[in-house]
């Protein structure tokens, strides 16, 4: 990637380094090598490690060190078949897996992210979620009425204390994260995510090339989507460039 | 409940009954009592019957009887801790099984119901869908772009067909469902299912009394959120009321 950034500057300014999580002295090592050596804007991880959750305390120095380097995390979601949607089954039909699955689990790391208190120990951290927030904006009263009341659907661990253990409110804090614009097409999704993330929090992605065709259609159809929104020109200039060029510190 | 709308007629106009799905005989008489003999407008049930999809073929007979009956039927959903988020734990954290698994297993259960061919056999079947829809309407863009490509992210099973055999296209399936208004307070959410449904498949519903005030809070709400939407006089009292009229058949 940084290769092909040296040669062909003008059309790919910068690259985003995925780092492996499974040797974990390794992976702030090349955290490091890819933003200080070879110029990378940020990392890549996936919502899960080999099935682990992101807040697993064994993650936490990847975290520590983007929190240092201040250069943002894009996070994609990852999950198979192999998580059932239902307690008698095995498997998860139908690809649900993939076309909510996903998304569901994007929403569910940032709720770790917050709830295990990892943006309050590093609340400069910038985090980037794939598919204009995965959910989180769709449910913005279950995350702010909802879990205003922590703690009194459960029984079997205290959660009720939890809430003013963060520094700052839970809404707050999930309104912290980042979203991209990938929801293939669909306006009113992104319209969602502007409301709870803020204009200011919006990074263009458009998930090319695993569309019908192969790459133009959903380049063509975000920005469709975001031509069709109610935003000026400065703030359509933030989602394409603008907010990416503040939080890598790209020029 | 009956007995509550028969004292009460001004203020408890008609009631919807619960069906206990465990006894299926039982269930599909306990439909046709509900309905003929004591008068509900619909029946609910819950996204799963002890862990077992609602697609599951003993359930059958109950949608076939509500389909005759043409009537609607209310959708919850239903998650405990015990369904955890990821493979390598055993319970759901910080109750996100509530926050974003409820509206999950909403949009899970949608999918079953679309391509199981329930949809397709029984074409006129009205269900409406707690929570906006349950995620369904943020995820537009998956399920029309993303489900095009049904049965390329699958070796295990041949899905490739499927679209295929179910009469219409499946996401015209997808808006053939009605939504609630159950946002707790959110308009965003309620712009984007009404783009995906469409005004004539909203239905209000608040959610109370199960807000941080035990009651009136999301009442209150859920009206404020709907009078800040675009909306004119007419399409106001068709999530109101004239939606619910229409499909239930009452006066």
């Amino acid at each position: 990637m940084a290769e092909l950034c040296a040669k062909h500057p003008e059309r790919f300014p910068s690259f985003i380094a995925s780092i492996a999580m499974h040797d974990l002295d390794g992976a702030v090592d090349e955290v490091d090598r890819a933003i200080n050596e070879l110029g990378a804007a940020g990392i890549q991880l996936f919502t899960n490690v080999g099935g682990k959750p992101l807040d697993a305390p064994e993650f936490r120095p990847v975290f520590e060190r983007m929190h240092e380097l201040d250069k943002p995390i894009w996070i994609h979601p990852a999950r198979g078949a192999s998580m059932p949607d239902y307690a008698t089954e095995d498997k998860s039909l139908y690809e649900i897996w993939w076309t909510f699955g996903w998304t569901y689990e994007s929403a569910v790391c940032q709720a770790r992210l917050v709830w295990s208190k990892i943006m309050t120990d590093l609340p400069n951290l910038k985090i980037i979620i794939h598919h204009a927030g995965g959910i989180v904006p769709f449910n913005a009263g279950r995350v702010d009425a909802g879990w205003s009341q922590m703690g009194v659907r459960t029984s079997w661990a205290d959660y009720t204390n939890l809430p003013n253990e963060l520094g700052r409110s839970h809404s707050e804090i999930f309104r912290s994260f980042y979203a991209d614009t990938a929801s293939f097409g669909a306006a009113a999704p992104l319209e969602c995510a502007r409301e709870f993330y803020g204009i200011d929090q919006m990074i263009f992605a458009s998930d090319s090339p695993f569309d019908p065709e192969k790459g133009p259609m959903y380049i063509r159809e975000t920005i469709r989507a975001i031509e069709s929104m109610d935003l000026t020109d400065a703030e359509k200039g933030q989602i394409y460039s603008g907010n990416l060029l503040r939080i890598t510190g790209l020029s």
